[in-house]
């Protein structure tokens, strides 16, 4: 069975209580039982992820390049500023595919610019939830 | 049965010949086909759009407002040029998905900036045919 | 009796269901109409355009300088991306007025810059349907 | 009756003198009696008010939210750099419609830019003193 | 007893009517009485000045280089366009603190930069009235 | 015998009468006609093509691939704003060659950028109706 | 009594030490026991917390948002690049004060520019060990 | 005899105690001296004025355009700010010579630009007292 | 017989040898075999001058416009760097053609400004060896 | 013996398998062998740490303050991003040489910028394992 | 006697001929006249060198610092781009006076900037002939 | 034995006498002997070649090619504005490594970019004399 990581970046252990006019009311447990739900019909398995450090995610990226062979990843607030998980994921070699709940675009300008998405295969942002529903999809098609 | 408007932009009626190392060599029907598959099995009814006239783009998002509940758009060049097709989208009330073949984030730098993002629902880009039939499902969604 | 070509930009043929918030609720058909009623007190005969195509703009422009002593326009969100539409009023030689229905300046920062204003005598921008009565006032004393 | 407040502000003083290829001929009392004789077919009264002091004009539109229902506005040079004009004209909450005799769109670069537009209904630029009518008829709709 | 200038620019005596979402209802007769208050308490004597002109401003500051041993000072809006209040600044050669009652770096951008904060001993910003009395403590300290 | 398509941007049907001082008062019919007469002596066969619409140039352009070698384009205004026109060119894959009239860098500093010249195999600018025939002898050395 | 939370960000463990021109040579202890004595005064309680780590204060961010009433935070370095920080103080819902030991706004240009002070209900800055004193009379004003 | 205007902007009535490290310890007084001393050598008559009002300052423009032949100005300040003293130098028609006591080019980058420079005849800036006396000198072979 | 300057700029000594990929392996001494054949068609006598120093490019163009009609010019690395040459093309009063081997467009960014290119009659780049007959061409239709 | 620490940042650690077409094919151990090699002949003693958590690293470079003499570090990603490293550097007052195993300034533009450079005594970059090697013979110097 | 260098830059050794419209009639020859005269008069005894080359510049400024007291530079187009000129200039610990003919800052953006201003003692741009006399005059009074 | 070219820029032989605050009080006659010293324990033969004026160093770099295995060169003042050297290094196809004397990035914005480093195989920057012997090394290793 095909194994993916699923990493969430900081602040979305939040999620549910977290500005949710921006974020919705959607909890990231839920969004993990979601995601296993649709896992189990497309014959992944997943291993969940999420911390607030930057440097975590790096070392989480660099372990699964031998163990995994997908990443779907939310960098949340580093998709903004961290030049170490961009090389990360250029690093570790795997299909990446980067995932936001809300469209980032229309948000503050700051927010426009993703220092990730180059590295990685592509990105979804937008439909919440369905991101992530959408990224597991887009990762069954890749491998 | 939901209709949804599929619009692709200038160029994209060369795809399979134009650049193939960037594009892949997916041509427009068969993505259109790929998509009538999908549509079926969503209970989705599908019209494909194509054309290279902005205004032309203009005037169907315009007409789309009163006869579909949702619009799949690659806006190709004028992703990053088009003030008036973003002011459609915002002007028709629907749900917009804006798609792209290639991840937009790893080409030159005039084309990191999209135009028309900030006016849609969200966007998917990178993954090639796929990223139409994503964007199908997130459409399903939403809707 | 002076002729004056008022032309309407990409999406104001949808005035009055479009964003009402910030467009307001009044139609294409009735500034039209109360343009009609003034033009008569101030001898004038207008002819009306309206496209969402930036070449077909462009078009008329041209066609104009024969027939026409004067311009009204909108060019809508071709005001902020077209060097064909500003460079069309330079070479039409007539004196050209940009009017807009809303105040350009308390907007997104795109929608600051003009790129046809200055190419045109002057321009009007912030008060509805009345930017447009204005317009041809301002016409009336320039020709 | 309805009475507005007329700013002129810096060097407008020497109208009809200074740089009268950008300016006209036109002096600034021939503005105010052209203006007089169109208030009274309006049936508004005007107060008339020239400073070249940044200072003494925030005063004017501060004393001005009791007296007046609204204020046409010429900032001249400190349109392009008085935060304080803006402010003032934001907190005095009267509709103000800021006019230039010129078409400022067309001259230096620096000039493009009106910091004090964003805070104003509307404004007319271009038409020399015919700017100051259509604004006074642009006042009498508002009002 | 020490002597402190306090010294609130333009537009700040329209304060508790002036936008008061942005700026809330407490009035500009209420911040200096609460500020006596403080003084008294603090044994520190209090001059108040408030002007919309620049110029006087700078007047003021050259002349409390003699009578006074700090300043406490609201530019308004000179916050940002004022290089003639920073000069007057540093050339008086007191500790002056700068404050403002809003939180400055969440407002429009050209609000960020602050020209006048370089040449202060410190700034104190979004506490409303408090920010004043804060101010004075700050004082107290430093002289 | 070589077939070339010619292309000319909008605006360039009212070579002659627009500002002369600019683009000199040659009509596009005499360019055209001289550019025939040198083709005959280089035994290339022109395809003429003038319009304002954008999107008819991206049509032509994608028509051309398969029944010209090369392309001689002046895009006029497009060249500064056009991503599609430069898309289009690219996706052609054949040999264009980009003309101006006029020296495009002694202009407004707007025009000093070409969107296109990268797509193109070379550019010439400022010699008048001599650039089109410069054009067409270094189209004949390139096929 | 209300609890409140004190953060340090990176380098301030060594206060005392580095580079006492800027910082001076007050000690994190001994603002730590200035900052109990007022506290007790105020009737309230703190709790201290260092780390040079960006992901342990935003941890300690986001479990504080159920345990305290206020923050202070020095976020040092981190204020001119940490947006993870910034979400954690928009997401926690308290209100946070954000202090500087130094005038950040007489230092190098990239220190000019907070990242967190936007997510604050205020910022104090430049009065060394003083501006812990004024942010902590700053809460008790606020909760 | 020639009569020229001397004017001095903000805070230049404090030379010889403000920031003796930059403009050395002359007053204005001592400049005004040995200004007089030398115009009697060159057959001039000088008056001086010296505001750190702006207006004021634009007042004196314009008045001095009727009774002077020539202006000598240090704006200081305002020489990086005020477009309504560039404005004004360009109205009077005279020939006006910027002075400056230090080098502002090496000085802090805003007082880099200067935004009356290009409305006068020339600048003379960094020789302390030396300034003046150089621009009368300039001002008598001009006249 | 018209005499023509054909001066080469900085490196163009190692043509042939130098970056062949960018440059192409034709050299220096068949670019001017191939122009002194054409010049002789032409009826045009050339010197030519090549030199890695921005002086003697500049004394060379001064010298030149009393010898010469006409100068074709590649500045090579100067074309991005050098106002002196600039100056010089100005201040000699002859028609400058400036021709580059590679298209400068499709290259580093720094590239694509040509500084001395608004100073020049005219510009031909991207066509190789053939950029210089073209450029001769030119020459001979503009003298 | 000179006590030196070496510290690698994020990513470092999957030398050899990472990008070698960058990077090179050697691993960090060996070039911990080298160095440590070298050092014996230098009579310098070697401390390695390599960490992908900022944090970290400042921790780390705080305590060496103490116990090392020198410090020489690659600090990868976060040379471009954290001024929370460059303040430790700027904060333990030792010399500290920074290495890069790629030349930084012949990749993408936002590697051409180091926050930490100006902070260290110098910059070794582009000479792969050498650089570290380099870098201890300049320790050995200035030690 | 105070021996002081005179250098002028490239293309000045043309003044008279080149662009009298920018920098009048007058030739190098008689400035140097007018010069010598003055300086008879000052006691003062002058070397003359004009190049086109910036590193005979260099070399001069270099070779000047034992055997001059002070320089006057014109460096007319290496004012915007020779930063060897500039370090020469601090290299000399010579006072050296910036010396224009035309008034720099009323001319094309590219030459308001002078990167070797900061460098110098003071400025003097804009008065023709008499720069060069009144800096001779400056130089009196600092050497 | 391997020939390395050693090439000094700008000013460079004033080293010693200038700015010894910058540049230490080393001449350059002793970094050449110091580098003769190590050049004969690395079996390594040198050429010295020191110049102000660029071409002459485009010239040297140009001939080295055939002669020489490397070159080391400290461009100076040419650092940051020279494409032609640049150019040259690209040309000669020799590993070419770029040495500072002083760490370039803890000084000006403008000597933070280095024009020529990206056409170099390393850069090494900040060791004084020792900045010369470590790029002998480093050539050694190369070579």
């Amino acid at each position: 069975m095909t194994k993916v990581l699923v990493i969430n970046g900081p602040n979305l252990n939040l999620l549910g209580e977290r500005e949710p006019e921006v974020y919705g009311k959607v909890t990231l447990e839920s969004i993990n039982s979601e995601m296993t739900k649709l896992s189990k019909e497309l014959d992944i398995s997943l291993e969940f992820f999420q911390s607030n450090h930057e440097g975590e995610i790096v070392d989480k990226i660099g372990e699964a390049r031998k163990s995994c062979k997908a990443i779907i990843i939310n960098p949340a607030a580093y998709t903004h500023t961290s030049v170490a998980i961009r090389d990360a994921i250029t690093a570790c070699s795997l299909p990446v595919v980067e995932v936001h709940l809300s469209n980032i675009y229309s948000r503050e300008e700051f927010r426009h610019k993703s220092l990730t998405a180059p590295a990685c295969k592509g990105q979804i942002s937008g439909f919440g939830l369905e991101s992530y529903l959408l990224a597991l999809r887009a990762v069954k098609k890749i491998v």
